[in-house]
């Protein structure tokens, strides 16, 4: 990366400026915009621009030995797109400036023709260690890791230890904090931060200086596991071990953030009742947002029509009262709502690992208390609320107006205290099936709320009103 | 921390020895199982004890050089209680052996006079350090730097700067992966990482192997946008200065990730319609718990009553024609749910820092083609929905059946698109009024996308029925 890149530009200035250049066919003025970028900001301006010839064009100007990370930090769908627009040899020289783990992340992207034309352009030894890593699923450690760590051998001196960092060094490793010690089988047998052979004395051995006591993860471990351990231990990189405990390669923090963001933005639109995006939602296509938003949207609303049939169920005791239609919206949303707070709570806990599907009998108990509390708070405005309105005299709601109201009240306790066990116990009910919980979206149990909810609020009806308005 | 804790521990099995142990007085053991967990699961061990006194006896047992740490990870609302617990030199002992953020952190919490008193009580260096930090905002940069970190001067020559790192590596300095190189006035010349440091030959001089285009960060920069840098340029530290450029602290990766999950779920419960907690949410009590939601819970249900209002305004035409009343859920529903999809959309773009409010009107854009096309997908399924129920004799529509069919299908595309559009500009509106995007909660674009859905479908049917059914 550029050592001297301006930090959080507006890229919406640049975009200008580079639209500008390419209008007037000014190479070397994009060259040097690039120049002053962070590989993470050239790839956003990138993404930002509205035609892939432009994206094409701008991305020949980044400096070659930037290419292969900026195209590691496009957003895929514009990757993808972007690499259809290069030249075979474009994308090879690209590809051999990659990070290993990059690398394999792209090609796997790739036609398989393209595919194999890559790997058998690029350098045998980078080809290989490519094809290795593309055996691991991408949301595996394996997926996550570098085979390019640094390994050390116990009987090594810190002198020794040193000359073969910087030996390394000069063959453009990507290092790293931790330098791991290994047997002759490839067995991890202990970790040496930089800083502990920075202090060492140099005529020590590796085996009295190192940490025999390190941790790893077997290669086929889930990478949202792998992020959880680095922010609970505060990692700066783990080392990946296939089940002979031989030594893989290695995870570091940056990668693990970038998993913490990703599932979070999955998580976060799985809430929303959205599916989750591939890509940032500036530059996902019309037709992609509406295929990601309509399955779930009609899926909805196909279950919601259930709301229609009970109405229709109870379309004589309408017609006979019409006063009970008006409170519909009202009580159903409020087991919608309350239900959304309860799967929020839940959901986010499990997402952090705080709660785990055994705590379920605690967290019933918890959501009852809570549901019974709000739904009594509900149930005291809607009373206060009917007989405020009557008493003002803005709304006629018939003689049994307290009778209107106490079944508003009732309806509310019993709405809100269904919503609210609802929507806890749906995530942890998923979670025993083995789904994601964050599939619960607002929108879903708001729609079981509103079904549900209207047969709470007609039964309440019937039973107290039955014999005056009914 | 031990150097062989155990990862990711059953806490739950965990929890129950230690229960036994402690009925059987048995301080031996638990001073066992807590030697081989890590602070992190310690501090989770703990908060998880159902009684206050179990938490301090438990605590009391954790091995000195840790407790600091423990208490440090503690949710701040179990900490406060623990700390109630201690007697004064206990919380000495242990603010003694915290890192002088975490412990500015925990001072800044205790009530004024115990706050004296552990100041007064615990060595002058470290207490006059806890006074500097505790003048920073904890949500700046400098609230969440640590100031021990290593400077070198830039004329040593790099044997001059390992043994200075040796120095402080014995007086239990915190850092770390890099070095700043400082002038005489504390003012910041450079970055130098361990690894440069290794690499280096002894005789260079400090300032020809740094890398002088170190950047910084402001002491009072907002710590999400702090965060927001570690995420985009893969740093592992960053430098904090003050307005002169003297360097103050330095921020590490671990308590930028601590920040991103913790605006996260602040996000998240927002989005969910939940006030955020300040603790896990199996810690919270239920009156913590049925306050942060009440709240939102009551206002919105307050809003909602303009459904009753503008449902007592139709009444007329309700009672007229009761099967208008049968769609009120499906179509109002259908404008929260594409509503809550839009704002989740928009808002998680603007976490991640992909959109700003100047895009508006690109996504004002994208969001009436969307809402437009979603729109036209539920108003057909509703279109059809009542023509097949009719032609199946499930319900009656009455005669005027392709009317209403008519009615909802029109009402559903301005519901839908209506909602869409709410969902999407509410968020950028708040963020141009300096408010949080996330305080848009999908109940909250429910119950407004409610109250105008009514009137949206009371209008359509209005004009389409008009002289037939009403």
């Amino acid at each position: 990366m550029p050592d001297d890149f301006v930090v959080a530009p507006d890229l919406g200035q640049i975009e200008d400026e580079v639209l500008e250049a390419l209008e007037n066919d000014n190479a070397a003025r994009i060259r040097e915009i690039l120049g002053h970028l962070h590989p993470s900001d050239a790839a956003e301006l990138i993404s930002r621009l509205p035609f892939s010839e432009l994206r094409v064009a701008v991305f020949r100007e980044v400096p070659d030995e930037q290419a292969g990370d900026v195209l590691d930090l496009l957003p895929e769908a514009v990757r993808s797109d972007l690499v259809e627009g290069l030249s075979t040899s474009e994308l090879i020289e690209a590809v051999a400036e990659m990070a290993p783990d990059d690398a394999a992340d792209l090609v796997t992207e790739l036609e398989p023709e393209a595919r194999e034309e890559v790997l058998e352009h690029i350098p045998a030894a980078q080809s290989e260690e490519i094809r290795e890593l593309m055996q691991y699923p991408p949301d595996t450690a394996g997926g996550l890791m570098t085979p390019r760590y640094t390994a050390l051998r116990s009987d090594m001196t810190v002198e020794q230890a040193v000359e073969t960092l910087r030996r390394l060094a000069d063959s453009d490793q990507e290092i790293i904090y931790y330098a791991y010690v290994v047997d002759d089988r490839e067995r991890l047998l202990g970790v040496l931060s930089l800083r502990d052979l920075l202090l060492a004395r140099s005529h020590q051995r590796v085996a009295d200086v190192m940490n025999p006591n390190v941790l790893s993860v077997d290669v086929m471990t889930d990478r949202e596991e792998v992020a959880r351990m680095f922010d609970r231990y505060d990692f700066l990189a783990i080392p990946v071990v296939d089940a002979e405990k031989r030594l893989l390669g290695v995870v570091t923090v940056d990668d693990a953030i970038e998993v913490m963001q990703n599932e979070q933005s999955e998580d976060v639109q799985k809430m929303g009742g959205v599916q989750a995006l591939e890509e940032p939602y500036m530059y996902a296509s019309i037709g992609h947002l509406v295929r990601k938003r309509g399955l779930w949207l009609s899926g909805l609303f196909i279950g919601e029509m259930l709301t229609a049939s009970a109405m229709a169920h109870y379309e004589d005791e309408i017609a006979r009262a019409v006063v009970l239609a008006l409170f519909v919206p009202l009580i159903i949303s409020s087991g919608g709502n309350s239900g959304s707070q309860a799967s929020t709570l839940v959901i986010r806990a499990m997402a952090l690992g705080e709660v785990r599907a055994a705590d379920w009998w605690r967290i019933l108990r918890r959501e009852l208390a809570c549901g019974g509390l709000l739904g009594l708070l509900l149930g005291f405005i809607g009373f206060v609320r009917v007989h405020l309105w009557q008493y003002l005299g803005w709304v006629d709601y018939t003689p049994h107006y307290h009778l209107v109201g106490l079944t508003v009240a009732f309806s509310l306790v019993g709405v809100v205290l269904w919503g609210t066990l609802v929507g806890s116990m749906l995530p942890l009910l998923l979670r025993l099936l083995r789904l994601d919980p964050a599939a619960i979206s607002a929108p879903f149990v708001a729609t079981l709320a509103d079904v549900t909810g209207l047969v709470i609020y007609f039964s309440v009806a019937t039973l107290i009103l039955g014999g005056t308005l009914l």
